[in-house]
């Protein structure tokens, strides 16, 4: 995503093309991981489907600390409660840009087609205040 | 994080702190799906403990891509199944974004500090091509 | 499914039909765990949303011990990751079976009739050595 | 545990032994998945840590029923919700027995042991109307 061609911006791609500036919290993870595991040769580990299921256990992690709060409770939770939720938030991200790092997959990019397509399978007037999925709207 | 509090920088956090631009790309996801959610009206739906359940879900979708193949298939997907896993990527990174987003927390911020901390837990010459966890080391 | 109309076993559902007999193991884990969370006042813990995500959390656990792991190492478990698989084998199966009790599913029926289901949609002589799904047989 | 030994019933196990009868529905569905996967040639793809996975990914499916719903209308399916729960169930169930029948696992006789062990980590006086963690009563 940052590279000339995909951004456009011969000299810095980060400089100036709006989504090559945007990326650069995600890749800056990326790179800080990817020497994390080299640095510990864990590439051997790294494989995508290890890191998917690292992912995995890391939201099963996150789903613990909310499952016998109320959604009211979880919408306040308690200092020692937030600190669990943002630690396993971050693991769910560091996995999350390990991962599609693995796989050769512009993180940013595919949540922003994705959100552009659910802005397509959800249009405002028919999903305003309802749960239904897209195919019952 | 990108208040001033945080980031030291008085006048715009964004413009000289190298935190604060680094946030950009989460910060630009978060405030659009802000905006998704808030001309749905899907505010009352999007309490934490259910956008974590949300999260988990499509973590296990994340998982079904990879379920049957080794590990070295997983490293050289099929078109197909790299569609599948970068839909999925995508899924969980909106998801995380929003759930930190309602839950007031800085996933940037999150991941670095937990990615020092890792660091401590797992220092290079006790973890170079170890899978053990930081204390069995 | 214990009820005559289920199994046509008027007078004591368990005595002959097999359905019956073959179920009290699930039965008697539900009535255990029925009992178990009545004495604490859990009941009101105990919704099926938070249940699912309980047992969801359990299977984060169960595959965080296989993350790491080679296939073939998963096949050849060292005794402590055994006894680690076996704890958490166990909680998923009791979550799963007090689930199924608050929504007054039958879970052996259920996962006998999902058994013939699937036996349909993969055919002995098209699923054979194959991974893929019914739906690309 | 249907073994002479396990039970003490020398001559047929699960006649007279409680535990040795009690676990036949698990026993039965282990045997039956056995089969299905013998006759399918799928033993090469039923790894424990492949199966792992699939009862992750099941767990997943078996959020996306609940993660919209409020706590009491979980309680109160409708026809459509309350069967796929059931479907969603069932496949975590056979995945289940499918796993501890690789790794040479009773998940009955580890459930029982398990709920044991719970019953004095949770005692009924402490425990009460309590959502606390064992080491925070």
């Amino acid at each position: 995503m940052n590279s000339p061609d995909d951004t456009g911006a011969a000299q810095d791609p980060r400089a100036d093309a709006a989504d090559g500036r945007q990326a650069t919290a995600l890749d800056m993870l990326r790179d800080e991981l990817r020497a994390f595991a080299g640095e510990r040769e864990w590439e051997i580990f790294h494989s995508p489907k290890n890191l998917a299921m690292a992912l995995s256990a890391e939201a099963g992690e996150l789903i613990e600390v909310f499952q016998w709060l109320t959604e009211d409770e979880s919408r306040h939770l308690e200092p020692a409660a937030l600190g669990a939720a943002r630690d396993e938030l971050a693991d769910v991200l560091l996995y999350l840009v390990r991962l599609a790092d693995t796989l050769g997959i512009d993180l940013f990019d595919a949540a922003r087609r994705k959100l552009a397509a659910n802005a397509r399978k959800y249009p405002v007037d028919k999903a305003r205040g309802s749960r239904r999925k897209y195919d019952e709207l």
